[in-house]
C-alpha cells in the first residue's frame, strides 16, 4: 500500500533558531483520470495505489454502480500494478494514471453530474443543491455496537497507520467488525477518497461494503456520511469533528456518528440507539 | 464572522466509562449556489458568512476575473446579510444560500470548468487533466521575509481562531504583512475556502490580493498552492504537511513554501530564497 505513497524530498528545516538541509518524505498527490465507457467522467486528486478501489468505491457511493455485477470490464494504467482482477481487465492498457470503466449497460445508473470528486470532496459536478440530494433511506437496524469499542478504533487506525505513513500528510478510512477488529484500512491525501477505497476494496472482494464500524482519521463532513449511508454502515467514528450538515443527514438516515474518538472518549451526535451501553 | 459559523447541538459524551447529555457547538457547513450570470456554476459546502468574498475569490483563483473590474453587480441572497457592497448589488434578492456574479463580459474569461469547487477542492469540474493546467508564471521576485516571522504566525491564527471558533471544526486562513501582522482572517469548515475568503476579501476592497505571507491552518495540497500562486503571494506558511504535487507547482512557480510550523519550528519544501536567514 505505501509503494506509492511517499517521495523523498530534499528539505530545509528551521528549529531552535538554526537550519539544516536534509531529506524528508512527503505524501504522494497525483491526478487519476477516471472515464466510463471511454469517456472522461473526472479527475480526482489521490495518493497513487489502489486506483481500481478509488474508482469502484466511488461510484458505487455515487450509486452509478451498486455491485460488481455492473461493471463489465475495466482498463487500468500499465504502472498501476494492481492486484485487483475481479473483473476483465482489457488488454489494452491506457495512459498513466488512469481508470476506465466499462459498465453493463443496461444495469447501471448513469451519474447526473458531469464529474464526481477530487481529492476531498464528493459534492463537486453538482451544480444545482438538488443534485445533491440522494435519497437517503433510513439505514435498516443494524448490529448494536459496544460503546466501549469504540475508542481502541482510532488508536487501531493510527497505529496501522504508522506503519505506512513517514509524511504527516495522509488521512486513513478503516472498516471493523463489531467487535473492533479491522477489516480493510487504506489511506489517501484525500479523507473521501480513503473511504471510496476501503468501500470499493469491500466491493471488489464481491462482498456488501456493509460493516458494523467505518472510522476515519479526519473530520466528518456531509460526503462521509453520504457514503457511509450509501454504503450501509451502522457506525461512522472519526478522530475529528462533524459538521451541521453531517449531524442532520446522519440523523435522518439513522447512520450513529461519532467524533472526536480518542484517549478513551468520544461524543454521540446521531442516533445513539446503535451503541449498546449509552 | 462568527455569526453562523456554528450552530448548538444536544450530543452524548462518553469519557471515564461514564454517559452525559449535554449540549455543544457544531461547525456549520452549507450548500451555497453559486451562479454567473444567472446561470448554474457550481455548489460549494461551505461555512456560511462572507460568501460574496468566497464567490469573488473563488471566480479570482480561477481566473475568471482579475480585479472587480470585471464583476458588473452582484446578487445575494436575502439572509446573508453581507457587508461587502463594493459592486452594485441588485435589488431583486434571491434564494436562500446563493451568490449571483454578473459580469462585465468583454473583461472576463469564462471558466473552462461546468463548476469550481466544494468545501475542499477547486480541482472539482476538471474532466480532464489538461484542465488542471493553469499556465503558472514563475512570480516575480516578492519581498524577503524574515525566517524567524514565520513560527509565530501559526500561533496567531490560532489564538485568532480560538476568539471564534468553539467546534474544532473550522480551518483558517490569513494573510500577513511581511513583519507578520495580521491583514486578514477567515474560517470556513473547507481549507480551500477560508483561502478563498481572504483572497476575496483583497479583491473586494479594491486590493490586490498579493501579499507577503499566507498561513493556512490544515495541510497544502496542489489547489492551495495554486489559489497562492494565482494570488500573488510571496510565502505559503501552513501548520501541516504539503503533498508532492504541491511541492513540484511551488517549486516552478518560485512559491516559498513552509509546512509544520509550530513551536518555532517549520520545514522549507520550496523556494527557500524567499526567506532571510536561510
Amino acid at each position: 500500500m505505501a509503494r506509492d505513497s511517499s517521495r523523498p524530498v530534499s528539505i530545509d528545516r528551521f528549529a531552535g533558531g538554526a537550519w539544516a538541509t536534509t531529506d524528508d518524505e512527503i505524501a504522494t498527490e497525483e491526478p487519476l483520470q477516471l472515464l466510463l465507457d471511454g469517456e472522461p467522467l473526472s479527475v480526482i486528486m489521490r495518493t497513487p495505489g489502489n486506483d481500481v478501489e478509488l474508482a469502484i468505491g466511488l461510484l458505487h457511493g455515487e450509486r452509478v454502480i451498486t455491485s460488481l455485477d455492473d461493471v463489465a470490464s475495466l482498463r487500468i494504467s500499465a504502472e498501476a500494478h494492481e492486484t485487483e482482477r475481479a473483473v476483465p481487465v482489457a488488454s489494452d492498457l491506457i495512459e498513466s494514471n488512469a481508470v476506465d470503466v466499462r459498465l453493463r449497460t443496461t444495469a447501471a445508473r448513469r451519474p447526473r453530474r458531469s464529474f464526481l470528486s477530487s481529492s476531498a470532496c464528493g459534492v463537486c459536478g453538482a451544480t444545482t443543491m438538488d443534485d445533491l440530494a440522494h435519497d437517503h433511506a433510513p439505514l435498516a437496524d443494524g448490529p448494536v455496537v459496544d460503546a466501549r469499542a469504540l475508542p481502541p478504533l482510532a488508536d487501531r487506525l493510527r497505529e496501522r497507520q504508522r506503519l505506512f505513513e513517514k509524511t504527516g500528510g495522509l488521512h486513513a478510512a478503516g472498516l471493523f467488525t463489531a467487535d473492533g477488529a479491522l477489516i480493510t484500512l487504506r489511506e489517501d491525501i484525500g479523507r473521501h477518497n480513503a473511504v471510496d477505497k476501503v468501500v470499493g476494496a469491500r466491493v471488489l472482494a464481491g462482498e456488501t461494503p456493509a460493516v458494523p464500524l467505518l472510522c476515519v482519521s479526519g473530520r466528518i463532513g456531509f460526503e462521509i456520511v453520504q457514503k457511509a449511508t450509501v454504503a450501509g454502515i451502522g457506525v461512522l467514528a472519526a478522530v475529528g469533528a462533524p459538521s451541521s450538515l453531517a449531524v442532520d443527514l446522519a440523523r435522518r438516515a439513522g447512520l450513529c456518528t461519532a467524533g472526536f474518538v480518542r484517549d478513551g472518549r468520544f461524543v454521540v451526535y446521531a442516533a445513539p440507539e446503535r451503541l449498546d451501553g449509552v
